[in-house]
């Protein structure tokens, strides 16, 4: 690297790296410099540095504020048609669950309402959703497809989700979720949507490249660890990555499923046991913690947060934005109720929302922390204490927001 | 009144009037026409009267948009200086709460830093936070003092709450808590400071009309009964309301206190008994139930919603915002909570911000419903639901606010 061949650095920053190599919880360095160039943190060091020497380039001065890297929002189905806002009333109201689904409630109800519209009419619907999240922070977000659940309709989702990457200036990693729920017309077999899922919708989505992996939802209430293990053998065939939305109200084994295929993350997780906590340890898969739809639904049984973080698996946090389970555009909401509901650190939210969202994803090698070679999306924060970004809702203290090292005021 | 002397009609809107005389929760009535004269609700009649025969004036088409009356927020303490996030980090990793305050955290953390600010830093900290109350329709907040607990310090409190009113457009019940906490001048004569409130504070609050009403902390760690007593008395023999933050930890029979008093509102009431109840239905004193600082602090007993219900006392829903025990600007957010956490039907809790929040701030005749005679201060919500706005965070489906007969875009 040639001296100063910077295009850009700035000083006077409160560096909340993340930086594992860097001690403290939120690797925070005082006094350093964060040099961009390009689109690429350059290097960063510290302000008395001979690296600054006869550097001519633009400065911002940041005034001691507080820089984090990009928000990643790793878990989300923000693409959607219709509410379930009247469905909640009837849930609040004690109606069981069987009982709103013959009413025409749940994932089907959002799969008739998103069939029915466009690509620009769920754009159209997506984007303040996706807006609300990027006001907060958020550099890049993970899309699901999952309400459309025939080949057409799920690749109209992925499209939108692609579409949206485009008008919205952030990063995004696609999932196809066709292994949502059974449609209405496969209703009793299952096994042939299944296949339908491994036989047409995987090779399609690989072809056109509209997705980087390939989610299930393997649970009671939806498909058995046996079909989730044709799904996963289908995407890797076609070399797309997976990961799974397992254990959330039974312990069916999914995770050590997508351990077993070296998955990405398994999320959730609210009944892991043991054995699933050391299968994905071995792994490396990230556990992604949803504690809006927890919330929500009023589960009263929380992840093994204690296990996981004694066992080394990265824990990352996510909104889960989706309309009948976690309808909440705000990765901050999620980040707090992790705290205040899981027991995590502030520090430990960050990191879930940065460094290790970004190995959710697969992305830990250019996104998720402040260290020479990472993509330059980071943040600047008015806060004195990394904590304030996670304790107070409502206010934004977001200064200022920097995406592929181009600066824009929040 | 004379035929068509309106200034503005609003058309093809769905009325969520929260008029008792009007069936259902919402009080909703479809294909109606709210009708504005100056500042006020002129009329709300069916499109097809004859009222509008001739009209000429001007005429908002709300293309079946949904109308709610302007959103009010009762109980915050939005004016405060500094930050109580490294608090709570402490508080999460366990640290009991004696420790925390040895160490200097708590109320009189906030006090310390609230005394240091001017009036203009005050008001500089508190803006954003009003600004995101108002971003999600509140047209009316309370503010209390109690951060200052000396003369001038509450006086300048109060200064900042009324300029809040003049620089956000928003209506402002200003309230006096200078028994929020005994000030470390004070310790172990917390007597003597309830004298100083009664004899000092409270006339010169009267004097230069800073504050509608008189609230208190009537808590075991905070002021007994009696001292409450004489503060309620120098309240009322001032002209000023009372109301009080009251069996939120313990039951102090503060409820009953606030009855006796004819005070607006009861506040808190995790601990509220059935004497307390009785005592509030009897006297028509509002219950403000404050689920931000239940979920924050992470408490187990609820309030009794349904024992509320059925003695008919008014339910308000408020968020209590403040820096250490519910820090979100997010009146939204509060609804939701009394949703999921609390039991309340979505409809309550707009009813909760709107009628009986107007009810808790001795409002209740010119706030809080759409009905003729009362200020025209309403909201136009993109939704087709009520239970909408309150489902979803995030993403504010409000699309324009009316103060005072006065239209702005969200
Ligand atoms: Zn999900
Ligand atoms: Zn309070």
């Amino acid at each position: 690297m040639e001296r100063n061949s910077f295009d850009h650095v700035w000083i006077n920053a409160r560096l909340a790296t993340f930086d594992p190599r860097v001690p403290g919880a939120c690797g925070l360095l005082e006094g350093h410099v964060l040099a961009v160039r390009g689109e690429t943190i350059a290097a960063v060091f510290p302000a008395d540095s001979a690296e600054m020497c006869g550097y001519r380039g633009g400065i911002t001065d940041c005034g001691g504020k507080l820089v984090t890297p990009g928000f990643i929002d790793c878990h989300t189905h923000l693409v959607w048609g219709g509410s379930r806002a009247a469905e909640w009333e009837m849930r609040l109201r004690g109606v069981p669950y069987t009982e709103i689904a013959k009413a025409g409630g749940g994932i089907l109800s959002t799969v008739r309402a998103t069939r029915t519209r466009s690509e620009d009419e769920l754009l159209h619907a997506a984007l303040p959703r996706l807006n609300a999240l990027v006001a907060e922070g958020v550099t890049c977000v993970e899309i699901k497809s999952g309400y459309g659940l025939t080949l057409a309709d799920e690749l109209k989702m992925l499209r939108v989700a692609k579409k949206l990457r485009d008008v919205a200036a952030v990063e995004v990693s696609a999932t196809l979720l066709a292994a949502h729920a059974v449609p209405p017309e496969f209703a009793g077999r299952a096994d042939d949507y299944v296949s339908l899922i491994v036989n047409e919708m995987i090779p399609a989505v690989a072809k056109e490249q509209l997705a980087d992996a390939v989610d299930v939802f393997c649970e009671s209430i939806a498909f058995t660890p046996a079909q989730c293990d044709r799904i996963f053998s289908a995407a890797k065939a076609h070399g797309l990555a997976v990961k799974g939305h397992v254990e959330q109200l039974t312990n069916s084994h999914g995770a050590e499923l997508v351990a077993r295929y070296g998955g990405w993350s398994a999320d959730h997780l609210e009944f892991l046991d043991d054995a699933g906590v050391a299968a994905m340890a071995k792994a490396g898969t990230v556990a992604v913690l949803l504690p809006g739809a927890f919330y929500f639904l009023r589960e009263k049984q929380k992840p093994p947060v204690e296990q996981l973080r004694a066992a080394g698996v990265a824990m990352a946090i996510a909104s889960d934005l989706n309309p009948g389970t976690s309808p909440f555009a705000s990765l901050r909401l999620a980040m707090n109720m992790a705290c205040v509901l899981y027991g995590f650190s502030p520090a430990e939210a960050l990191a879930g929302v940065t460094r290790e969202a970004a190995k959710a994803l697969g992305r830990g090698g250019h996104l998720g922390t402040l260290e020479a070679g990472k993509r330059a999306d980071f943040l600047v924060w008015d806060v004195q204490h990394p904590a304030e970004i996670v304790c107070q809702l409502g206010v934004t203290p977001l200064v200022s927001r920097v995406v592929r090292g181009k600066s824009s005021h929040a």
